[in-house]
């Protein structure tokens, strides 16, 4: 199912379209499980304001989870998942300009398995599942300016200027993640064409894995890496992140 | 004034304490404006419950900011502000516990003087005074595994441990922060001892800095690098960083 979220009286809520009606979720909780009977709380879809379905108190990004892409850009691929944060300041959604800042002469596209975060999860051990803390999943990129990662070691402030971080328009909660097409677009032309079968951590591993570093929270985001094929993005441009069985994230470049 | 988070009725505000009554301020939104007036809205010191007094949407670290700091773990001092981000789920206050985790044989004090930001501050130019953005300063610890910030590499990992960033129980809204005294003291013994005065990039420079790499929000927190002395902590210790004009954080250290 594909979650919203939306405006509504000046509340934010969470919710499922059907049939060009929003339907709320009862509570204030994320959760599945969903009512769609006539009797339920919905509301016409002229009548909302949809905003970026994440709002995460981190965004927490795995970097060389992709051999080819370590590869690609002179790394090895790590022992364990090298982690980084983006700042939620950065978070755009589907639609939204990426800007290309004065500071960088090479700003890049990463298409990435964003995971959503159901609730709190703290210390996984072996004997939990990992996807019972996922709410779903979202189409990522993770905008990189290539030329200030390198120069600055820290991948911090090549991460996080305002609008490198796009996401996709709508959260699906149902989707086995082991094996799906990650494809990059640029002006249409596929630039980066991987699968999530090649992760080197799995996203079970990874969420566990994160877990046992700092507490996650609900709606916290999870960027899973990119396949290899990063390329630069030029003002004009149209990059599209496609994840199957997800959908399509298509954000346009300009200064 | 010192400014205190707190809860009452299930409402978060901010307020300032005065002869064991505390006064809510007026609006939401964050001032400094102050009525203590006896017709003003005031609570018993008891009614309420005191909380962490930031919750930033993001922390933004700057390191080797002090040259004998850089020095003493061999680094440079360098040419720009080195930006990194904390993951405010490692947010702790007063009186909490840093807890050592498993992973780290080595973890150490970072006594810093915190900034939280007041409202919306992006690319101030050198038009704009950065100390208009200022809510007000913060004691801060910026607690690191310094064995996993040397393996990894990235600094996200050995800084965003639960825990890892103690904060005060208020914010000092009115100080001139150009020269103050940072110490920090594990069991009473002085082991940091700097002052504002020696970073390499002062407040304001960091403030117009920071916002040209990325939007600044209400709230957020900027901490500020740290003095040359830092040292490993171990389980039984209290660490105390006091800031001169603020006041004294404190934290006792567990496993």
């Amino acid at each position: 199912m594909r979650i919203y979220r939306f405006l509504h009286e000046n509340k934010e809520y969470f919710g499922a379209i059907k049939e060009g009606r929003v339907y709320p979720f009862p509570k204030s909780e994320i959760s599945k499980d969903f009512d769609f009977s006539p009797s339920a709380q919905n509301l016409d879809i002229v009548c909302v304001n949809f905003l970026s379905p994440v709002s995460p108190s981190k965004i927490v990004c795995v970097g060389r989870n992709y051999a080819e892409h370590a590869a690609e850009l002179g790394n090895e691929v790590p022992k364990t998942p090298l982690l980084f944060l983006k700042a939620p300041s950065a978070l755009i959604t589907d639609g939204d300009s990426i800007i290309i800042p004065e500071q960088s002469r090479q700003v890049e596209h990463e298409g990435e398995l964003g995971i959503v975060i159901s609730r709190e999860c703290r210390k996984l051990t072996e004997n939990d599942d990992p996807f019972d803390f996922v709410f779903g999943y979202i189409c990522l990129n993770d905008v990189t300016a290539r030329d200030l990662q390198r120069q600055d070691v820290q991948f911090t402030r090549a991460k996080s200027f305002d609008t490198f971080c796009p996401v996709g328009a709508f959260i699906e909660t149902d989707l086995d993640v082991s094996d799906l097409l990650v494809q990059t677009r640029v002006n249409g032309v596929i630039k980066q064409d991987g699968r999530t079968s090649q992760m080197v951590f799995p996203v079970d591993f990874l969420i566990r894995y994160i877990s046992n570093q700092m507490t996650l929270y609900p709606g916290d985001l999870i960027a899973t890496g990119t396949p290899s094929g990063v390329s630069k993005l030029n003002e004009g441009d149209v990059c599209e992140v496609e994840i199957e069985g997800i959908g399509i994230l298509s954000n346009p470049v300009s200064k």
